[in-house]
């Protein structure tokens, strides 16, 4: 138990240091899949301690209490899992969530049963997401929504259709990629970028040489090209995860930034 | 600079950590996607000290020297990406496979180019494949190609072939599962458990009550469902970045366990 | 000419009495493609007399002000047609439109080209959506959301998601299904009409008796699986439609009854 | 009930000025769902006076007699709806059938269940597939065969394969269209036609302005384009409506211009 | 050639041995792909001599003088391939098909450019469709149309829908089956029949023991499921030589047994 | 029963001179399908002598061992068929099999049942892998791999995956086809060749003139083109026979050219 706790301590340190490294002001890492509360769009990020919680008591079982829902869209994941006692770095994540944006995402709630599943996840989100690259975290937003469009996933499409309507400031966008992003005025390069994404998803064994040069003639890198991989893998994951397990948006997310 | 060290140090702690918690006796994290060089089947797997390795020459570029390939193989991927340099914590991780496996495998070299990506990368794999979990490691292995040759991954399905392989002491289960699971002989159990991944993999929209029902009867938890999800999760991530970048597997591979 | 004046006006009173039988006390006949201007979901909907204009202005080409949209989002198709003269039972549609709705759907404007097409159109969606039927509107309305997520229709999404929530008063059930409407809470009436109409639009060849068996079983009576069926069936068409001219639904759909 | 007989009889006048108006003798305006009995291909379509008929007998129901059918290919639909009573010009129009064609449709008898229900099906059957267009009569026909065969429905591809032998004079052409349209040797521009229905059919949402543009490139104008996608549209629907009820074609068609 | 000569001989003999055995009275081998030319629906198959044709003279080039067809259906197929000297056997055939058809078959037209091709497949084809089984001729003949269905085989359903037409006396029947045998009135044995042998088709590798248990239930025997699986498997290999080579049917297919 | 001698006797002979014509050097025909036991490879194919056996004994049911295989890949098929009394051309032919490779493959010994089955069969793979072709045995199987892959046949891919092994002397080849042609390093003729031998597996209604004319600007003749579509169309058969029937391939094949 001891060795749990230092394992989930020396986690916390890593996305605390991570979160310092990738984000240049301390801005919550996991920002992108929930929706400030009433913020206007494109309001500026608050600003986001890293440091560890300095009360023992976050180590407390977190206090759960999303956001009021409507009755048919609870609880987080069909599964009966037992929530477990966070590690004191996630319950100051999930404390930040709470005060910042007014509610823990669920996709945080449903891996909470298990604190090394719950920050291998955060890790990897938080790098692709919102860790350096060469894609724009709108674009990232994006990728996830044409790859979450094409897998139907309800979980993804909630919560990153509140992302893009943010980040681009423009509520059809968001509209657009849950529904059909062909329908989407996109540049050619965002074109380029969602048509691999969505080849990749639907049928990952025909992407080969060409496609990855019609990234290329569309101006992108080779770095951009691992890191559009990566995304709609990532979203190629968590869609099936969500889907497998019924998770359910918070609903606050439905309503935020039309 | 000093913070990108801490960074990746601290994640090296957690990997030894989680290590040490997920396996009881230090076994090798990576054990499963690298085959062991003609040691038999179903031997013990070697002992693996998770400390951090003493000399800082480990953070030098990690020699990179792959077991000798056919020429058509290689190199690991098609995307022309600068190996960053080590870590301490994998570069004491890759000589470890070096040491006991004969070479590194190549999905690692292709995220050794940047830290951040490789340890998150690691530290899921590892919690997902060589965790805790009510899935014996081939049932995890099993699933791991279910996906892979419904998304006919090259690279997934050849180290996997060879995990499973090593893990059954069946060759033929492993060419089963290459190319069509539905040949395999197979428990209910574990046929339940392939259906629900691959049909999670083909049409994961299509997922509902009645298929975590259909596993439910055959025996298994809800936490069993939980990883049969995320297993079946990550190889659909996997595999599309395999796919995207053109990754080639270690040929050393295709020999293992036959 | 006048012909085609007498044409009209015929169709025009055709229209009024379609509507004085199958909707007991004249309610707007397009109304459920279109939000009330701010009014609030469920309120009961405005009257609508169904005499011709008197004013013989009416005839005159409509002053086509679709409500402020996003820039990108107009205009209501991709393909040039000249707007042709309303007839003045037309032009007195389109005026009650504009009056109760605030816009006039941009489906409407896309059909404005030749009043023949465009008075079929709106009398065969006039009868299957507001016409007597076991189906209450907002089943109908379901029925129009499952067909055109299944065939990913921008338009129709957009402006029967709009339909939905009001009906519904549910604005999740709106989101539910424009991403996949097997996460919604559905009884079992309703999961087995859309059930039907989405196998109905993915593989019309596959449908047979034992199709209709479990509409009967779930209650349904014959007409009720002919009603299914056609709704199911016309917006097929309509989706097509919509997609082979790049149809943009009005914007102000996007917010209504959030 | 006199409401619903003058809703009726205008539908009928409608009915008869469309006629008037998109054929230029008053041709049949079902002609070309049905064969001629007996009468040779492209010999001149029968006159027909869109008058009502003159005696009340005509609004009685209509006695039913399809021409001679194989014993197993009957009822027209697997419902059990009540046949309404014809209104004038409902009972006007089928007498005409009958008269001319030896048989009334068993679409039309499928419908008559409801005459509003019937009259809004016939008026936009009639506008689309015999009103003016830069399209000929046997390229509309060409395009229901195309989508028909596309979605497998027996009784479209049964009536149209008719109307194509019969408007062709090529009984060859409609073997073609009913089995595979690529293997018909068609104009660039009957292809370029044939090709787009077909991915609008089987691919609604891929549909862009690329395909719009091949259109343009094989000749057609943004009126054709229209007509292409509603006719096309317009099957998508009957295809479903024809799958969903089990309906059967005139037994009388298979023989028809061969 | 000496021995080319003698192996044709010998296939000759083979075939002549193969009719012998497998049809009681020496019908024609083929006859099942031909239509007989105006003979009567169901009339008794015509008497076939299998030895060799007396004449050296039929061992010229044949004189390939198919039935006249209508202009765009020729020639046989789409590639460039000079036709073989016929063996004494193949002339011998050839002049019974022509003799008592009235036309050699297309499909052997386009083997003939090689000997050893045209014994091949002609022999298994014999075997298969007019050999010893405890399916009809008429069950044979079902199962290649649902599978050229399928495949949407221009070549196979024209041909085979007469030979349907002929066994059955039902040119319904061939209809349903060219269109989607899911509307033909089978009984239960047929039914199950030509659903293994369209998902054979369509998903081989989902086909398995539960399939074959089906077939049983059926009262389908070991013994019958082999016929059924083979003839599947021959037309979906015909089927893709056709539609490869473009072949094109005998005009006179398509009128026969209307 | 004489007369069903003399045909296998007939057969006998024609296989025998078949094998004279087609191999130069009398190579054993059935030699593709079938890993020498433990030769290295790319050795020379053994001698084999055509003539009949002398010893009536050859005409006793065939002694069938198969190699010693993992207990869970056998019988050979999942029908019960009773072995037929091997003629004694098929008796010579097993028996050559036996001797040179220590076995008999499985696919002769699930034609077995029926001599006539066995030998056309046998006729029709021997002409089509081993006759005369410009394409070379390698290509061939390399088309027999795409297309077992395309239809995830167990059977086909395991025994013709040890060919590609052999044939090529290179491991990865075999393994790459397996898994997903397009990993394999092509040249533009054979990556041109296998792309239309599955398009023509997974859609073959939609392979037309284009198709053909990418082959020929490979550099295909008319004939390769034959020799493609008949060797895809054949594997096509023999996927679904395989499937149909659970056939398992000898287990040896596994090990063979690794």
């Amino acid at each position: 138990m001891a060795k749990a706790n230092k394992s989930v301590k020396t986690a916390g340190k890593a996305a605390a240091a991570k979160s310092g490294k990738n984000t240049q002001k301390g801005k919550p890492v996991l920002r992108a899949i929930k929706g400030g509360k009433g913020a206007p769009a494109k309001s500026p990020p608050p600003k986001f301690s890293t440091k560890p919680a300095a009360k023992p008591a976050a180590t407390k079982p977190f206090p759960l209490k999303p956001a009021p829902a409507v009755a048919d869209d609870v609880p987080a994941i069909a599964l009966n899992l037992e929530p477990a006692k966070l590690t004191p770095a996630m319950a100051a994540y999930f404390k930040k969530c709470q005060d910042r944006l007014g509610f823990v995402p669920n996709v945080l709630l449903a891996y909470a049963f298990d604190m090394a599943k719950l920050e291998t996840f955060v890790a990897m989100y938080n790098d692709l997401m919102l860790g350096e690259s060469g894609l724009s975290k709108l674009e990232r937003e994006m990728i996830a929504m044409a790859v979450s469009s094409q897998n139907r996933c309800y979980y993804c499409l909630t919560a990153h259709g509140a992302a893009v309507r943010q980040y681009s400031g423009n509520p059809l966008l968001g509209e657009h990629l849950v529904m059909n992003y062909r329908v989407a005025r996109l540049s050619k390069r965002q074109r380029a970028m969602l048509d691999f994404a969505v080849k990749l998803t639907a049928s990952p064994w025909s992407v080969e040489e060409g496609d990855r040069e019609r990234l290329r003639r569309a101006g992108f890198t080779d770095r951009n090209i691992w890191d559009i991989s990566t995304v709609a893998g990532f979203f190629n994951m968590s869609n099936r995860v969500a889907s497998a397990t019924d998770m359910r948006p918070n609903t606050v997310y439905h309503g935020q930034a039309r």
